[in-house]
Formats: structure tokens, C-alpha cells, sequence
């Protein structure tokens, strides 16, 4: 398989540009330390302010129409016996999102969030199903322990679908989730070969697995990357590990960064599709907000490699976005303090150092 | 000073109760289980749902009408200079909550908290302020660094005001906040005494002192607790080292947790507050749950003291009750989580297990 990068991609990669600016962070700063408070005391959510406001280049940013993106997939890995879980389940539990039933579904009523549920490639006939967007890219992948999970074609159609469903949705955040039972494997595969991280510190117990589970998928999964020694090139880690729903996330977030919207980033999976993204244009980091420290073993290696510090540390291990959605009032908050504090000035409170 | 509680407080604690119940935990736990999602994958935000599910006696806990009281009280050791702001501050942030402008305003309005600004003690004539609910102890209590900062029967009716406030007002939950100038250093006053943490550890920069003030502020902290070395009983503590608006959140306290109210516990003063309530009645913690680790240096005693692991560390150092209200979206989850998802059997989703 060749793996250089199509050139629709390499314009999108080439589009997701860092977004330091000097005197626009000194002027939203200055914004900060003028609200009634003192110097800082907002913590997080004063560095969550300058950060939206750099990446949309203004001192005064506003956040609207948030979209939360679940893609859901397939993995032939599971027939390893690598999830606690049956394959059914992921098709199942896309039913059960569209039904209104899942957390991440109750989240998302909660926060107002416009929830797509995207069929990445689960392996189960939807027909023509109400709420639920098809972007096939298959009956699942193929199973990684054995070959490739999709061809190089596939991997940069998995990027350019995500990009294209990112770009037709409107808003200027998104956040996004996943469903697909041994997608953690696939997300261990891509930590350890894209970050060098070492299997048995990037293996974990992903839904539920237990000692002897955890056992067997470490063994599985060194198969899988003794397998491909060679893949190294993001699109190339893609195509061998998988899968399809985190190749539409990461071309989902190339996407946004270009577009300068705000990522809101959930737990391990999504943090995978991250750093693949990440390989290929790093200035995608300064479009992302890390919302949630999982329980899975990998995450805090995966947080590390990405120099990012969660908001939340709540000890979920779910998925489907749910970290992010939770994540989200903060994300608000930290734009509705800078827009709606008063200052020292207009308030008449006394700044420090008065007498 | 005697310091025998008085017959109507000691009522009031007796009705403080632990609410451990088996069967109904068993209950809750059940229903948790069966919900759409690995087991416990949902972390805190489960233990917190069946924590509230335990202090109402309900399998099914609702949460309505949530009251956030904002308590104000100046200090007579803000003249010591421990304290980076002027005490005029003080009522100045009283008036630009009323005005709408402080940060706990903005979020007040973000989640749709019935916000009470109580004036506890701000030496300060705000006539017949609309937006301000008067029950002045005092013009600020007195310097505690000379003297008492208020008489035994002034910190008794500091509680028995706080109980009266929060019984006054509707709804299942309550979370608190404060304002005053210096009042961090009454907070680790009764930190140290209370839980026995060494001045050197308890002692911080509060809205922020320099080096040199920090310094200072353990020199004048060292000299309060040496002048009254025999105070311990808590009422004894209070009256020693103040202030009027943590006593009135210790009895608010205390009244929520008789009436199974949900306390959300703020940031340092006000856990400095609880702790007080619980040296009174150690079932007061089961109705609490910890909002925000801060940046205090005393904080993480004081929380160690309580056996608390609040639910946000965002680095804020303001009060005002900010902690709680950023945490307040996490808790509706918790309830609307356990009620709105479906179960395995309602969704048609394969268990663990299932072939």
C-alpha cells in the first residue's frame, strides 16, 4: 500500500494554521484582568477564554450552534474477543442513541447540543433510518490482527467523509464522540504506534474487560502491531488499525481547525482520533479543548502526548461523547464571564493596591 | 465567654442525621446498573446519583428550585493587612452583585440559580437596598487579632440566622458562596483550630498576597490563635475568629441537612463553614457534595479534614460560591442520567456476556 497523502487532504492540512497573535492575546489579557475579580482568580476558564478568542481572532469571541458528532463504527478486532461487550452492541446502542435512550443522548437535551449520529461502517443494515447519517465506508473493518483493517483508499476516504459531514454542519464548536465495540484496541494501536507509547502502558480495560480479558487483548493487539512493523505514516497507522469512525473524526477536525471552530475533545477514542490528526497538521491542537480524563489505562499517556490538561477528571468510561458534553457549560461559562462580568471601572470596585 | 449551645441549635443538630439506608442503596444501584452503559462507566456522576438518591429516601430523587446564598460579612482583621484588597471591596462586590456584574451573577443567570445576597455584617450603610436581604450582626466583627471577633451569643445567632434564611426559601438543593474581604484568614483560623492543621500548611494568599504579605498574614494568623488558646468547642472557634457570614452558612448548613436538602460546598471559606458544621453534626457531610478543589494553599487540608474529592479543579480563587455554581450542571446530569437513559431491556442492547 502507498500512503502519501491525497492532495484534497494535503490542501486541508495545509488550511489548519496556527493561531498565535501577540497583541490580540495581550488585548483579551487585558479584558481579563479588568473584570471584578482579582488578577487570575478565574482559573481555567480565563486560559479557556484567551484561547477561544485567539482561535477565532477576536477579542470579544462568542460561541454558537455547537455541534455534537458521534460516529459510530464497526472493528473486525472484535472477533478477537478483544471488548467486554458483543459486536451487536455497537449497532444496538446506535439505535439506542437514536432513540433518545443513551447518555450521551440525555446530555445532549441537556446542553442543547445538535446531536449527528453518523454510520461510519457498523456491521448492521439501518435501512433507510430516520436520524442517522450514512457514510458507510463498510460492514466494519477488516480484522487488524490478520491484515490491514481498510486500504489506503478507504483511509483517506474515512478523513475526507468526516471533513465533508464536519463542513455541511453549521456553528462555530463542535464536539465529538464514538460507538464502536474494540474501538479502544484500535485507539491502543494507534497510541502505541503513533506515540510511541508501550502497549502495556497504552492497554487498558476499555468497557469492562477483566484481568484475564486485559491479558489476552495485550497479546492480540502485539500481534496487530508486529504485524505492520513498517506502518508509520498517519494515514498508513490508520489503515492498518483502524477504524473507520476515527478516521471521520480526524478528518472531521482537520476540518474545524481550518474553519476555526472550537473541538471539544472527549475521552480516549476521540483523543486517538485526535493525535492522528495531530501528525498530520499539529496547529489542530490549538483549536482543541481537552474535556475529560478517562478511566481507560492508555488515556494518560494518549494526554501527555498531546501536552493537554482535561477540564474534567470524573472518572467516566464511556464514550459517545459524554465527557464532552459535560465539559461543554464550562466551555460557556468562560465566554459568558469575560462578556457579561463588569470592570473594575464601570462596577466601582476598588482594584488591589488601592488605599 | 461560655460556649454552651443554646437549646433551639442543639435541636436543630439533633435533626441532622446520617442517611445510610441499605435497601434503597441496593435499589438505586440496581437501577444504575441496568442503564444503557458499562457498568459504572458513568463514575462519579453515579455515586453522586446515589448519593442524593440516599438523602432524599427516593430510588427516584428529583431536584427542583436550587438557591444560591451569597453571604457577606466584613472582618476586623482585614486592618491587619491580610488581605491584598482594601475592605471597602467588600461592599463594593456586594453592590455589583446586586448590579449584576460579579462573576457568581453571571453564572447565577447561565443556570438558573434563584440567587439570595445575604448582608451578614459589610461595614457599610446600603440603606434599603433592593436585591439585599439585611441580618447585620455587626459593622464587620472585631479585630480577632485583640479580641474575640464576636460575642458567644452574636456567633450563636450567626447560625440560627443562617437556619432561618435557608428554611425561608423553597427548593431540595443549595449552594453557598461569600464575600469579605479577609475572610480566608478567619477560614484557616478555624482550620487550624478545628482540624488541628499546622498555620504553615493552612495558610495561603488568599485573593492574592505577595511573598512578604503572605509572610505577615502567618505572623498576625500565629498571634489570633495564640491569644485564645483555649477556644476548641466550635461555637467557641467561631467567636474567637470569626466571621458573621461563615457562621451564617454553617447554620444555612445545617438547617439544608435537616430538611435532606443537597448542600453544594464552594471553595475554602465555605468548607471552612462546613467544617464547622460538622465538628456540630458530622451528618451535615452526607448531604454535601464538593464542587472545586482550589488554588488556596489550605484547601487541600481542609478537604483532606472532610474526607471530601470535589467534583472540579479548575484553579479558581474567588468564592462568591462560583465553584458550586460551575459544578451545578454536573449534578442535574447525575438525576437526569439515572431518569432519562433507557435500560438493557427497554433499548433491546446485549449485556456483557451475551454471546
Amino acid at each position: 500500500m502507498t500512503h502519501a497523502i491525497p492532495p484534497d487532504l494535503q490542501a486541508l492540512i495545509d488550511r489548519v494554521q496556527p493561531r498565535a497573535d501577540g497583541a490580540l492575546a495581550r488585548r483579551l489579557q487585558q479584558r481579563l484582568d479588568r473584570l471584578t475579580k482579582p488578577t487570575g482568580a478565574l482559573g481555567r476558564l480565563e486560559t479557556l477564554a484567551l484561547q477561544i478568542g485567539l482561535l477565532q481572532g477576536s477579542s470579544h469571541p462568542l460561541l454558537h450552534s455547537p455541534q455534537l458528532m458521534v460516529f459510530a463504527a464497526d472493528h473486525g478486532l472484535a472477533q478477537q474477543g478483544v471488548s467486554a461487550y458483543p459486536q451487536a452492541v455497537t449497532w444496538q446502542m446506535v439505535a439506542n442513541m437514536r432513540a433518545g435512550g443513551a447518555a450521551i443522548s440525555v446530555l445532549a437535551r441537556q446542553h442543547g447540543l445538535a446531536l449527528t449520529l453518523v454510520d461510519a461502517g457498523v456491521a448492521h443494515d439501518f435501512g433507510a433510518a430516520e436520524g442517522l447519517v450514512s457514510a458507510r465506508l463498510g460492514w466494519g473493518t477488516a480484522d487488524a490482527s490478520l491484515g490491514p483493517a481498510m486500504s489506503a483508499d478507504t483511509a483517506a476516504q474515512a478523513l475526507r467523509t468526516g471533513a465533508r459531514l464536519l463542513a455541511e454542519r453549521p456553528g462555530n464548536a463542535v464536539l465529538f464522540g464514538e460507538m464502536g465495540i474494540a474501538n479502544t484496541a484500535s485507539a491502543t494501536l494507534l497510541l502505541a504506534r503513533l506515540a510511541g507509547v508501550p502497549l502495556a502502558q497504552a492497554t487498558g480495560r476499555g468497557t469492562g474487560l477483566d484481568d484475564a480479558g486485559l491479558a489476552h487483548k495485550l497479546t492480540v493487539l502485539a500481534g496487530c502491531l508486529a504485524r505492520a512493523p513498517q506502518a508509520s505514516a498517519p494515514l498508513a497507522v490508520l489503515a492498518e488499525f483502524g477504524g473507520f469512525e476515527i478516521g471521520m473524526i480526524a478528518g472531521a477536525m482537520l476540518q474545524a481547525a481550518a474553519e476555526r471552530r472550537l473541538i471539544l475533545v472527549d475521552g480516549f477514542i476521540v483523543g486517538a482520533a485526535l493525535l492522528l490528526a495531530a501528525r498530520l497538521a499539529p496547529a489542530v491542537l490549538d483549536a482543541c479543548v481537552f474535556a475529560h480524563q478517562g478511566a481507560e489505562a492508555g488515556h494518560a499517556a494518549l494526554l501527555a502526548a498531546l501536552g493537554a490538561e482535561p477540564l474534567l477528571a470524573l472518572g467516566l468510561r464511556l464514550g459517545e461523547g459524554s465527557g464532552a458534553a459535560l465539559a461543554w457549560p464550562l466551555v460557556q461559562s468562560s465566554l459568558q464571564l469575560l462578556d457579561g462580568m463588569a470592570s473594575f471601572d464601570s462596577a466601582g470596585v476598588s482594584d488591589r493596591a488601592a488605599p
